[in-house]
This record gives structure tokens, C-alpha cells and sequence, in this order.
């Protein structure tokens, strides 16, 4: 297949694979799926993510400021509007299961790595254009799609056993799947005929939130906090 | 009363108070309060008002982006949510009923004073903080309230037979109300113990908002267009 | 001569190019050029232009934070230098020829159309590139070179006699030529490649800045201030 | 000392104080001071603090583009030409001497807190004020001058046969000492009479930068890269 037909997607789709391999078998990745994940570590991570959620929010608002057609803008404030008043309220209800109330997950301090990631992407989206933004924040969508599609596969009949059944059905719902693949088509909308030096800069940009991806679930498992 | 005890919105709406006047005793605005607007000149300015609310829909979602808090974020993210898919749309409706396709409004070109208006907030809201934000939009959303209650009570009981009824009725609503109370009350709230400073800078943003309404209302009777 | 082989500046001089002429034979313009303009139009417009430059060096700023290379920002950083320290002193100083003090200038209110200009520039280098920036402030660095090259040979020899020699002399300067073909270059250099959308919508900032070029000599021409 | 008379530099002086004694004490540091420092991590890190100047200047750009005063503007403006124009050669020629060529310097990729400190910084400038962007790029100025100045009166008369004096003698330097202390007097200007509410925000900034330097130290001395 020749690089001029391959679409952007499916190029960083092939050049971020061994990265998004190691974070299919990601020991915290696996242990969701097995059920086996310490509790502890889960609620670490529960509480960082949802303060990482509230920086994904942000960067669906600057997809609405920043959106080339009323379409797209309509788009992104729905995506910013269920997040900010569905998914969020999910992921309290999910966190009461495990005895994190609303007000620790609001008060939970980033950790150096989700500080990372966010202020990547926070400063691609204000530094650069919607196709920069997007860039950024599709990895997470897509490959937490890519997780819960193979978790799900893997659990099969038995996933109700599963103590983590509620975040393998979330992350592989139709409503998941149908965001996702929407920032994919937008993705390869706005980058249709881009000259190779744009095509880079923003492979770059999946490259590195993918890797950061991958430093989230290292950093989760290891509850890597502030030395000080 | 005290200076150090009023609130900056009541500061700001005596500041306001002479440009504001001018704006309700303005032929235009008249023109909608008796009915008797020319309809070449209300349907110039339903295209213009048209682009100007995708870039006032910008600035709510510039508002979730940078809001200092959950429920800010919330707030501005479901008026961002409501202008795109539902005001938007009742524009659309409602133009129609003047002969204006959905086609024309999206086609429209921002006149001169249009981008002045719309440049100049989202400059401040770009440079600025969510504080410049809500001191730039305020002037808009509370001004409409201001006129279309008194463009009611001017009509009184024979509001139906006004040509522009559902206009009046769009700005005087308990909808349109209650969104420009909360930017009315987070505007307080966001400036509560600033310095003197600070609050003449975004009183500045506030009468100078204030005066783009003044020249949009101008611009909008005279049907100004680009000379070339 | 085939479009794909025109340079993006080859392009927009054609398309800018009924704009530019009427730049060049508006009355204040020509008003300079044969030292006719009254000298009353003329300071307003040095006030006027003096808050335009400190905006204008904002852009400057803003492109160094948004440089692609390093020999970019190295350059921006060099325009805003000079145009901080040295180009805004002899500002001050020719002003002062005029009778009008620093103070004066600093506390000049931009008018309407000087901030429909300035704001249109800052919030398209806000919200995009680099790209979106140089195609935005390309007109005024340009256009100021056509005017000052253009008055230079209408004076000819007799060019000291014109009270306005020195602002000719300032804008045909080897210095002003060189930083505008700089920016033309690069314009050039950022637009290699894009594809038919992207250039589209650089047309258009690069349009919109000429005619707010228009719009700004004729209201300085007419001294136009705020009307409230 | 009553909190209300401390200006924000005595208060976040005071609160940092247990991060900056790490940082003083750290082993790379130490090792810079005793000259004991192996050769392959001060390369590491001249690589990796080359990129991060990069990003460093692009803060100072953002400084003159959000300035409130011109004389503020023409500092950053200053700062910014000099850190681009002098600086980064100075780091080039030092580099040098260690063996590491330009082009080794200017494709070295970030480190992940290399990404984490710069993106934070960048992220707070863009979405913040020029209040924000003072708290976030005063610690390195700062604390760099205070190791700078303990690290030259560790040394005293015998500091020319440390290997490292020249990086000692940089920031113990006039120069570096000047620039430290406009920026310690800009913020305290710029924070006077702010609420609390603002103030411990900005506080959040200083200290989170403070201990990404202390991250930074750790993982220059780690040699930390991308594990994938």
C-alpha cells in the first residue's frame, strides 16, 4: 500500500502499534481484565483519573472554540456537554462502589505523569489548531477503545465475575465506540492532503501522548506520587 | 453607598448606564419594540446576528475551558450545549419565516463592526481569564434581557400583533433570563476582592462591550457592508 | 501561468490587488505623499498608529511563542526588539515634532476600526498557527512598504520639502524593506504544499486585513472616534 | 510578621523553602559544586536543558504578548532577544567544549519531565494571565541564582579547577542575578492587593514548578528517557 493512500489513522495506527501493544499487556491493563488488580491501586488510579477527566474536558471546550464548521463545534460541545454532565457523574457513582467519595476524587492532587500528559495536551490545543488537539487526545479514546474491545474478548461469558466489569463495559459501549470513532473520521478529515511536514508534526503528537499512555499505567500501578 | 460595598455589576451598570440608554432609545431597537422596522433591515441583521452567535457560542466554550471550577465548567458547558443545538436552531426557524435559508446565514459574511465586536472578545477571552471572559459577554446577554423586557412592557397587551413579537418574546423568556442572572452573579463572584486595578480593567472590557452593542445597533440600521 | 505553480504571495497580491489600489489612491495616502494632509488628520492617526504598534508588537511576541524553528523565533524576537526599543522611540520623537507628548500617545483610546483591526489579528494568532498570524499581519508590513516605495518616487527629488518626508523616508527604508520580504518568505515558506482549504482560508485573513488596511486610513481620514 | 505586610515572594520564599533544600542538596547539584559529577550525565543534561531553554524562550514571548505595560513588554522583549540571541550561543560554544555538536543539541528529544515542566509552564501561560506566567518561570530563575551563588561560595578562591565552573559561574553572574530580580520584583507588583483566592492559586504554581525542578534534577541524574 502506498503512503499517499494510506489515510492518517491508519499510518499512526501502524507507527504507534508496539506502543500500544506493551499497553494491551500492561500488568495494571491485565489485571483489569483479570480481575487480579489490587483494590488500592484502582482507587489510585480512579481518583487520578478523574481529575485527568476534568483536563479532557477542557480539551473538548477548545475543540468547540476552535472548530472549523458549526458541525464539528455541535459535536464537541455534545462530547463536552456528556462528559461533564453524564460521564463524570458515572465515574462518582463507579468511585462510591469502591468508597471514594466526590469530594476526595475533586480534592486528588495530579500526579507528576498526569500532569504530563494533560499540560501536552492543553498546550498543543492552545499552541496549535483543532487538527493538533485532536492529534493529542484521539490516542486515549482510541486505545482505551482498543482495551475494552479486548478485555471484553477475553473475559467473555464470564465478565460479571469480573470485579472491574463496570469499566470493561464502559470503555467497550456503543456510546465509547461511537466518540471514538468519530474523532478517527475527524482525524482523517482534517489532515486529507496535509503536506508531509504537518503529517509528522502531528504523528508526533500521537507518538507522544501514546507514549504518555503508556507512563500513565506504569505510573497508576506503581501509585507514583510527589517525592516531595 | 459605599464603593467598597457595591458589587462590580452594580458599579459597571451605573458606568454603562448613559451607553445603555442610548442603546434602548435606539431606532433599531424601537423599531422591533413599535413593529415598525423596515423588514430589509431586521433580516440584515438576523444574518449578522447569526455569525455573530457562532463566535458568542466560542466564547462559552473558551468559558468551560478555562472555568475555575466543576460547576462553572458545567454551567458554561450546557449554555455552549443550548446555543448550538437549540437557540441556533430557533434561529434558523425563525428566519425562515422571513425568507432566510439556513444555506444564507452560514454564508453570511461578518460585517466590519461584527468582527470588531466578536474580535475584541474573543482576544480578551484568548489573553485573558475566565474574569475578562465573563466581563466581555456580559454586556450582550444582559443588555438583550434589559430590552426585550422593556420592549414588552411597551407592548403590552397587544404584543401579538407586533411583527417581531417572537423576538421580544425570545429575550424577554424566563430562559434568557436565568442564564444572564448567572453571568450576572458569577461576575460578582469572580471579582469579589479585587484590587481597584483589576476592576477598572475589566470595567474597560465592560463599557467597551457595551459600546460595540451601541455600534452594532448603528451598524445593523444602516445595513453597513464592507466598501470594497 | 498555472495555479499550482503561483506562490501563496504571488496569489493574494492578485487577489488583494483592487483592495491595495485603493489603498494607494486614498486621499489620506496621497494627502502624505504630496504633503497636502492637514496636519490634524495627521497627528490623530500618529496617536492612533501608536497604540496600533504596541498590538502589532504583540504579534511579533506571539510569533516567536509559536515558531515553528528556532531561526523563526530568533527572528520574531528580533522584530519585536526593534520595534520595542527602537521603532516606537522614533515614534515618540517624531510625535514630538508634532507637538504631541509620549503621554499623550500612550493614552490614546483606539478607535473602533483600530480595534476591529488589532483584534482580528491577535484572535487569529491566538486560535491557529504561525501561518494564521504571518497571513494576518503580511498586509500591513507589505502594503506600507508599496505606499512608502510608491510616495518616494512620486516626490523624487524634491522629497524634503514634504512635511511628511521623514514618515516616506521611514516606510521606503532598506530596514522596512527588509523585514517585510522577510515575512514575504516566509509566508511563502509556511504554505508550501497546503492544500486548497488550508490557502483558502489564508486568503482570507490575508483579504480581510487589506480591507481593514482601507478602513483604517479612511476613518483616520475622517478622524472617527468612539460616538458614545 | 503579619501575613497581610509579607509580600508574595517572602510568603512563597518561605513555603518552597523545603523543596529548594532538596534541590540545593541533591547529588547532581552537589556534584556540579564539587566538580564530581560524571561527565556523561552534565552531557545529558546539557542536551536535555537546551530543548527546555527553547520552550523556556517561548514563555518569555508569551510575557510580552500578555504584558500590561510597555515597559514590562520591552523587559520580555529584552529577555526574550537575549535568551535567544546570546544565551542559547553561550550553551552552544559550553556545549561544545563537552563535545556535543548543534545539531546533537537541537534534535535531542524531551525527556518526559522535561515535557511535564514545559507543558505545565506553556499550558499555565496560555490559559492564565502574565500573573500566572510570572509564578510558573520564577522558580528556575530563582533558585538557579541561589545554587548559582551557594555552589560559587562553596567553591571560593579554588572554583577554576572545578570542571564545572563555567555552568557556576553563569548563574552566580551579574546578568542572571539582574534578570532574577526584575522578575521577583514584577511579581510582587503584580500580586499586590490580590485576593487570597488568587494568591494561593498563584502559590500552587510556584510550588508545583518548584518541585518539577527538584524532578527534574532527579531525573537529569537518572538519565531518565522514554522507556518506549
Amino acid at each position: 500500500m502506498n503512503s499517499k493512500t494510506k489515510s492518517f489513522t491508519e499510518r499512526v495506527f501502524q507507527s504507534a502499534a508496539p506502543i500500544w501493544e506493551k499497553n494491551h499487556l500492561h500488568p495494571f491493563v491485565q489485571g483489569i481484565g483479570n480481575g487480579t488488580l489490587p483494590e488500592d491501586i484502582f482507587i489510585f488510579y480512579m481518583k487520578q483519573d478523574y481529575v485527568y477527566l476534568i483536563e479532557y474536558a477542557r480539551l473538548f471546550a477548545m475543540g468547540a472554540a476552535k472548530a472549523n464548521t458549526l458541525d464539528t463545534m455541535a459535536k464537541f460541545s455534545q462530547n463536552l456537554h456528556e462528559t461533564v454532565h453524564f460521564e463524570m457523574e458515572l465515574h462518582r457513582q463507579y468511585a462510591a462502589e469502591f468508597g471514594i467519595s466526590r469530594k476526595e476524587l475533586e480534592l486528588t492532587v495530579p500526579s507528576p505523569i498526569n500532569l504530563a500528559y494533560t499540560g501536552y495536551m492543553l498546550n498543543a490545543a492552545y499552541s496549535g489548531t483543532l487538527t493538533d488537539l485532536v492529534a493529542c487526545l484521539l490516542p486515549c479514546a482510541w486505545d482505551y477503545r482498543e482495551i475494552g474491545l479486548l478485555l471484553k474478548a477475553q473475559n467473555g461469558d464470564t465478565i460479571l465475575s469480573n470485579r472491574y466489569e463496570k469499566w470493561i463495559h464502559m470503555y467497550s459501549s456503543n456510546e465509547f465506540i461511537s466518540m471514538s470513532q468519530w474523532l478517527i473520521e475527524l482525524m482523517d478529515n482534517l489532515t486529507k492532503g496535509l503536506p508531509e511536514g504537518e503529517l509528522s508534526r502531528l504523528e508526533k503528537h500521537f507518538l507522544t501522548t501514546s507514549r504518555l499512555e503508556f507512563l500513565f499505567w506504569e505510573s497508576m500501578y506503581r501509585q507514583d506520587s510527589w517525592p516531595i
